[in-house]
């Protein structure tokens, strides 16, 4: 039996298949660009050659038409395995393809003029452009950014510091949200496509942090950036609310993240299985599989590992029935809330689970695992990263589920 | 969202839709069996009038023709939020009638006489015999039984003492495993299946416990029973192996047992979110589920939910690629190991999350569910029973787990 | 070495070597007590005929002098082993002669006249009076009691409805918590001393509960009971705050009750643990004592032993410094709420690691502890009386702790 | 009230000052040694300057006279506030000297004439020289050394490799432990001071590791070196068994290291308290400590912290009473037995807990704590060591503690 998270749809199938071979690639330049903190070019440039980037394009824009929310987690999850840092930062570029494409359906679907705006990026993508959501900020919650849009001659001007801005290297669009202050007095949520390179845009090169040292997550600053009016997302929440994009991207575009801790931790399993069962310690000399306390904590492991794919299974399983089975149009926010309560609770226990399984390889490790040049210390370092991946963080998300489970305003404590 | 165990085939949504309405029924007589320790012989009653009873028998022996594990649980699962005890009675009948099957059409695959065999017991089965395996006896495991048979003319005579018989109280047929002494010396493991009053037998009438009081677990008792020749079941493993039989038995005939104990949980949970939603205390007299302290006790609760739920979704779905995509003849021994392997984790981890969301539920209580008037305080007792259905015990549980995980030999020490 | 908690005091010696003697005596009628949900009137017969009961009151009112939290909860650590619905009774009585012998030390510091009342109760107390608190009431928590005291000529008007009233069935003295509206129209929090059949006080016997069987902790319901002015408790803080009576409390009086449910731990590990050294099973017939997975179970229940065992003695110790060390007129809330704090962390993680001992003795029992008439079932219904013992509730207590160790006002939403 | 773990001798108190004095100084070291995994000599400079390392050297030999196991703790702990790799670097040291000292006063009392090889250790270590253990290897456990000594004209030869020498940078004399072949064929355990530069001693510099990276655990490998007669120790074990010396140091050498742990922790909870309450957020910029979420995380990170010092404290205790209390020559090693059972379970719950409550500072942090910059990544990587402290592992000490509890041979399976 094979019980890997398996891709269910074509273009999955040939999605997974590319992160494996990339992976295998990519595990050799790993622990280099971890130890120095840099950012693996070389990855984005074979991700690029091979059209990987573009699978969540639907294929009338030149991509592989991947739509399916498990599909593109397995993918994610088996990037991971190689790579923890290529596979967050490819997700941001990924998720924003796949959000990019349903926004583009939807306004299809109900004959918005901005269709033709969305295939136009949609195009971009498929031609190999690179992007990002460049949307955390210090200081404040996703639902309330304090970076500010005003309105200027022929446009906007643009100022705000982000912070977490992964992919920021290569990326050629940068979708920025922020706050606009209307004529009313009124603050609304808005957003931007930003090129690279925008006058204004800083980007760092500052990240430097325990684990997943080579996603490039630097902080950026925009400095009275002008935007040209095309460029403007329309639309908004109010500061505070969650919108059906909003929505879908704590859903749809978590779940690859979530399976991304977990090829992390499938990674740390296979090291240590491997060594137990190879290793030979003095006096007996045998395999150290063989000793009642190694199966034990193998074991231990074990149920860690089935708890988490079985989550990751229903997560992608749910997800394609909303994201994929329902007409885009029957998808409204009460739904996307209970879906989210569901998700948050997968993404809460696989992540822990996650650390849980490469912290149990360390200790199977005896005392290996903890040097430096040890594959698994760089697993325990980057696995630690999934609970803060945005939104909601460990410390909201039972305030978040508490409610919805309870049927009161899913809104948050800020 | 539809977030329960959901049924995949058209049995199973018949079965899952007369399971829902029994189970409506049940719930009103739950609480007298529990106090009074006696067996719903009225739920039993209008079981077999339903023919709820035959649907894992194939329909040209009468049944319903259901298949699916995963559709089995499904049903199992609503049974136990109306009668835990109910739930696992029938899933001893139920799991005696799909291992019959599944017995029936490997010996129709290779061809084997015993097919004709098995083709009767399912005729008695459809036409609405109920049957359960009688198989823990005190002081040792299930792979080796103490129970003994013994060659005597025409037949064999039958000496054991077994535990946790069961719905022992309305069945008509007990499949009874013990051991033979071969000529040559060994000895194998054997079975036979035993008729209701066979002189000998005595069913003790002595279940008495923490829970699934209503369940008439008793003692049984066979004090040289003479068996007829025919109603033994041919070959038998080694004593201390696992065989195909007994691993099936411990993967398929499981999940539906770890369905009922989430059963039971899923009414923990809806009692007391309805409690929360509705119960106002002084000072503030507002409803419960608005206070921050209820809310994280329910997320935490939530959480729960999510994994169990998720895990038997999952055992149900490769439960069904082994025992229904796959050809009966395809399947093998060390395939079943993996699978078991597997199933023992969805096992262990359901029951325990089955456990905590029961005492979770008394905690938010307040009090109130410890009252024994209370239904919380039964499912409480009820829900513990879980672990302790063979087999593996969470004992034993992770050295299988472990071994089979590193490749070993999987017999656990005894 | 001898791990168990010690008393450090000699009146502490007395009062844990009496409830040895006791304990033994006690254990023989539990088993009945529990099945018939009787109050055990003989062990409370026997704890006045030898004095324990006594123990707290001052040897000048005709005590023993006990004084140290410490070796009060070692006693009824060792009375739980015996039957733990009796040590939590006698504990309802011994810490209202510790509460009262302190607010007498406290009286007589200040110089206050009261302190002539108190002494006149701890003489009752000495002379063989049994007390008990009937605080919890439905409805509301006990800061917020809506139990009513009125004005009336020549004292005052009781009503209200009290729950989980245990040691009722032989306690003389009542006291009574509710509140009063002040001429102002303020609501204040007051208490009185009721005597056992004064007109108006029913005592339900409707006791009737999952564990703690044999508590007889009934409704009781105060129907325009006239109470004497000289009855009436003096002062008493605003609805909702804890002044130092409530803290001493839920921080003195509540050791002992956690300590219990540590006694019935031990009880659960010394029978699993003399089981698996006794017990053999086939076909090895090793003691169960020699499986490496019994070991495992073992070692993770003593795991929690320790945990349990180092709380209580962490909690005895720093109770001491601050009830028996410290001058009395020197305790002040803030202080109080700094050791309430620590002592609610203590007893939630006693109580769970009490429960979760006797789950894991329960599984290492292998089904055997499930039955009716196995200590162990038993055990595990009693035991789970622990997190509802008020104040707090394990679903405030962690806002409470958070906020005291926050540095914030320490009441909780209501 | 103060919570930490206090020292109760007057040296201790002495040696606690000094500590937190020490602890003060070093903080501001810490990052960069981290950073560039460099040792700390500076700090080494400044505990030699004050006398802290002498310590636990009799006052006869030049020391303080600390005796007690708690405040040799206590002391670390504090240590441990400032710079995690250096207090378990001296703890090496001390440790050395603590059970010097105690082997001496066991000579004296059997008026064994080691006594005076042992106090010319002492003088040694009195005059300021500084010791380390040389213990583990790898490929083996410590209970059975591959290194060997050979019997060679006027001394022995010695060679091995050594792994985790933690304060091999500065020591002078290293106790190396190994095996030797006796003239009979059988194998003992037996030891030798080996003076720093000994001919054939490598010190490799290679310590490079996930945390404690100013520790200076370097390989150490002994190629032929030759060892004079008078610096071997008497007797040793059989292979595979542990004496009273290694029960001691299993026990009271390893309490410090744990205390370590928690010192890290308490250093993260600090940190992590200070920023919730005076770090704000918009929108609403309240302190983040007034956040229900927020205080339910810090209520949940007490619970631990409490467990945590409740165990220390307790550790301390019946140490002092084994290891002060007790006359030297009392102390047998069933006895050592029975307190290690007791010590790793404290030692195995508080570096859990010690490991959680910086994994939930982090969460709290909310991302901040996960920079590199942020002192919290530090103790993230720096508490992970704890478990990996030897003897005994925790993959080996459920085992062990299993056999102990159940009256079996302790010797865990190799």
């Amino acid at each position: 039996m094979d019980w890997e998270l398996q891709p269910v749809t074509e273009p999955g199938r040939r999605f997974v298949a590319a992160a494996e071979a990339h992976a295998a690639d990519f595990a050799k330049r790993a622990a280099e660009h971890d130890a120095d903190g840099t950012f693996p070019h070389e990855n984005f440039d074979e991700l690029k050659a091979s059209g990987f980037l573009t699978a969540p394009v639907p294929e009338e824009f030149g991509g592989w038409g991947l739509t399916s929310v498990n599909d593109y987690a397995a993918g994610v999850n088996r990037l991971a395995r190689g790579d923890g840092s290529t596979a967050i930062a490819s997700a941001m570029h990924l998720s924003f393809c796949l959000m990019g494409a349903r926004t583009w359906r939807l306004q299809e679907a109900l004959g918005d003029d901005q269709a033709a705006v969305s295939g136009g990026f949609l195009s971009l993508l498929g031609a190999g452009a690179v992007a990002m959501a460049n949307v955390t900020e210090p200081g404040t919650d996703i639902r309330h950014p304090l970076t500010e849009f005003t309105k200027v001659e022929g446009g906007y001007r643009l100022n705000g510091h982000k912070i977490f801005g992964t992919l920021s290297e290569v990326a050629d669009l940068f979708f920025v949200p922020g706050r606009i202050t209307n004529d009313d007095g009124s603050v609304s949520r808005v957003g931007a496509i930003v090129t690279r390179g925008t006058p204004g845009q800083q980007i760092k090169s500052n990240w430097d942090a325990l684990g997943m040292r080579g996603s490039g997550s630097h902080d950026i600053v925009y400095e009275d950036c002008f935007i040209e009016e095309a460029l403007m997302l329309p639309g908004g929440a109010p500061l505070g609310e969650d919108d059906m994009f909003s929505l879908s991207i704590a859903t749809a575009a978590q779940l690859p993240l979530v399976a991304a801790m977990f090829g992390i931790a499938e990674r740390a399993y296979e090291l240590v299985v491997h060594m137990a069962r190879t290793r030979k310690k003095a006096p007996s000399n045998r395999p150290l599989a063989e000793r009642a306390a190694i199966q034990q904590q193998v074991a231990e492991m074990e149920v860690d590992m089935v708890t988490a794919r079985a989550l990751l299974a229903w997560g992608g399983r749910f997800l394609d029935e909303v994201f994929v089975d329902m007409p885009v149009t029957e998808v409204d926010t009460e739904l996307l809330h209970d879906v989210n309560r569901e998700l948050q609770c997968v993404k809460l226990t696989v992540n822990r689970k996650a650390i849980e399984i490469v912290d149990r390889a360390l200790t199977i490790s005896g005392g290996a695992g903890y040097m430096s040049g040890n594959e698994l210390s760089r697993l325990y370092r980057d696995v630690r990263a999934g609970p803060f991946m945005q939104p909601l963080s460990p410390v909201d998300v039972y305030e978040y589920v508490g409610k919805v489970a309870l049927g009161l305003d899913p809104a948050v404590e800020s």
